[in-house]
């Protein structure tokens, strides 16, 4: 039923602040490069601060550099959080991350115009490091930092890819690294992140905008099949123990699998390095990696249950060795359905087409599940590209998504 | 019906030659690292010749540097020669090669002790960078000059491994670039090679020595697939245009046909690189190599046509890309009729089991087919091994090998 309220946001302010912030380490025309610690990064979390006091919010750097900005609450109780990371791929683009940073800020800011002081306490945040892509074991350190998963010994043990520690990087732009765990925060009961899709699916569907209800589980497999390197012209078939035949049959086995679950079911085989990789050489190996990711977890542990098998049977019939080995296993992340609920009342309320769905990437709420309630807003990606200078989203869909954003935040910290 | 007449070949000294000449170069063990006009070459190159002036011969080096071993004939025309290489790979083993010009000067040697002057004259030959171990470009060197494919311009334009040219190598043995052309010959008749086998053709079938009737046509051929480039997360199944899973379907379809079609027919996909090669990327490209073999021209077209078809077909099918180009294309060098009739005999009156089969493997015989008639004789290699120090043939099939050459040589220059 539609509401006669409706939170006013400023399509010309919101288009504003994406092309001052994406001009901060601007790079190959639309695209920023904007790495955790940088110049360009510290100008960035400095312009933030700016409007977030601009907008009459409590800014503030916590012990990582995130960039707090809150609007106190009447009440006391946990704070209702919303936002997302500024540091992009090397090369990225103006949305990735930097939307739902700017998003929480614009949601404030109108909220405040609008209404006044909250019941709940409302914070905008700018993360960091989310992509690691200046240290590449170090994703997701801003929100890991607030839900204390940084180790004391991190910050001197993380490297970037220039050989310098993330202690050495947070020193030079004036953070003390052993104080990274009072970024730590206990007192968040619920964090909203909207951030770009990333893929096609709400512009195939003809929608601006989703309300994700979990982030996928994902698991990197790498699998190692052994045969027997042979001549390539003096070998007969009948003869030969080849693992690329192996590895193209499970290859094909394990993608039409994916495509037969149906969606949200991915499987992606994107890594295959054959030894000794030589025209005239049947292969000794071949090692390839598995991506799969599925949001159920049941549906998960199937998934992973019939790779093994297939591997296990196609390698045993052909006379192959395996390895297999997980390089990582994350579960699935679930939205809250208090917040789902709350967000799919906004959106039928403001006549907000959305539908639901699920992330297939990762994101900065996963972590942040582990001390709140957390759900997401995804608006419509532009032929699904991201990490790309080319990533791009409508000013309209935005404006839908952060009216979205905003009417949640209304919903849990006004009424 | 077998003949009374049996030419005696001399185990001990096959063995001698054998283990004598592996030494130079020695290398792993069992292997030899004897590259053309390198030092180790050298040396072997003069172990050849004092064989072939111990055992009677005429012995010259031509202008690349093969060995040649001469034992004129009473009537003039067209020499008989056999032969093949002693450079080796890095390391190769002790019998690619080698024990095809140690057969030749054993079978010379026992000719002449045994029966005197030949009516045809007999050559033995030790040709040299049959490998392109050292020089990549260079395959077939020693026999490319004898029949005339070395341009002026190829000394100094062929590179090694190293960076110099072959010009300068040669120089550095004394030999003369610019005459290179002066090894060229026109007065051959007959070609008749031994060589170990390099496959489990004959193992497998239990067989000590087979006639190669042909050598296979080969032809490599570079693939592209280009698809899309996207999120392994973001991006569902049945939106992507994903080149590794037609790569998949194209190679497990081009290893089945090489099945169903059966010896001799050979396909191999040795090399495969995907781009950008990352885990969680579905990939944009993928680039992979065919080595596809036959030995008869019609079959072989035919091969070649079905592959083509199949990755137009695949790739239009799943909206790739695709980019063909061939690398390179030789055809198949067929056997003198008249040599094989004569290896055939000469087999049948010994005693000797044989097959007849083709050589999927490329040899000097292909070269020389150029200007004479050309035959091989393989002998059983342990395992299908070459190219590794591990090769090994055992001295009881090469005896047979080698007394089978010489009784082809008898019936060519003597009867």
């Amino acid at each position: 039923m539609p509401s006669e309220r409706s939170i006013a946001i400023d399509a010309q302010l919101v288009e504003r602040y994406i092309l001052e912030l994406g001009a901060i380490g601007a790079h190959s025309g639309t695209g920023v490069w904007r790495t955790v610690y940088s110049p360009e990064w510290v100008t960035a979390a400095a312009q933030y601060e700016t409007w977030a006091v601009e907008a009459g919010l409590e800014a503030r750097r916590d012990a990582v550099g995130n960039v707090w900005a809150k609007l106190p609450g009447s009440e006391s109780g946990k704070a209702i959080v919303s936002g997302s990371h500024i540091d992009t791929q090397k090369p990225g683009g103006r949305y990735d991350g930097a939307l739902g940073a700017l998003a929480a800020l614009i949601a404030l800011k109108a909220l405040r115009e609008q209404f006044g002081m909250p019941r709940r306490t409302l914070e905008a945040v700018a993360l960091c490091e989310e992509e690691g892509s200046r240290f590449p074991t170090a994703g997701f350190w801003g929100s890991r930092a607030i839900v204390g998963r940084i180790n004391p010994g991190d910050p001197n043990h993380i490297k970037g890819y220039d050989g310098e520690t993330i202690a050495e990087a947070m020193r030079a732009v004036g953070l003390d690294p052993d104080r990274a765990a009072e970024a730590c925060r206990d007192d968040i009961e619920a964090f909203v992140e909207l951030h770009i899709e990333q893929g096609p699916v709400l512009e195939h569907a003809g929608v601006p905008v989703a309300i994700v209800d979990a982030i996928t589980g994902i698991r990197h497999t790498e699998v190692k099949l052994t045969g027997e390197q042979n001549h390539a012209g003096a070998f007969p078939m009948d003869l030969r123990r080849d693992p690329m035949a192996g590895f193209a049959e499970i290859t094909s086995g394990l993608i039409d699998h994916a495509h037969r679950l149906g969606r949200p079911a991915v499987t992606t085989i994107g890594r295959c390095t054959p030894y000794p990789n030589a025209p005239a050489v049947v292969p000794q190996s071949v090692t390839f990696t598995i991506d799969a990711r599925h949001p159920d977890l049941e549906k998960r542990r199937a998934l992973y249950a019939t790779h093994e098998a297939l591997i296990k049977e196609v390698a045993a019939r052909r006379g192959l060795g395996v390895e297999m080995r997980t390089l990582f296993d994350h579960e699935p992340s679930l939205s809250a359905p208090e917040l789902l609920r709350v967000l799919g009342e906004a959106a039928a309320e403001q006549n907000i087409r959305t539908l639901t769905m699920a992330s297939g990437a990762g994101h900065d709420s996963q972590q942040m599940a582990e001390i709140a309630k957390v759900a997401m807003i995804f608006v419509r990606s532009k032929d699904g590209r991201s990490h790309t200078p080319e990533e791009f989203s409508s000013i309209e869909d935005i404006v839908l998504g952060v009216r979205l954003l905003a009417e949640g935040l209304y919903k849990l910290a006004y009424a």
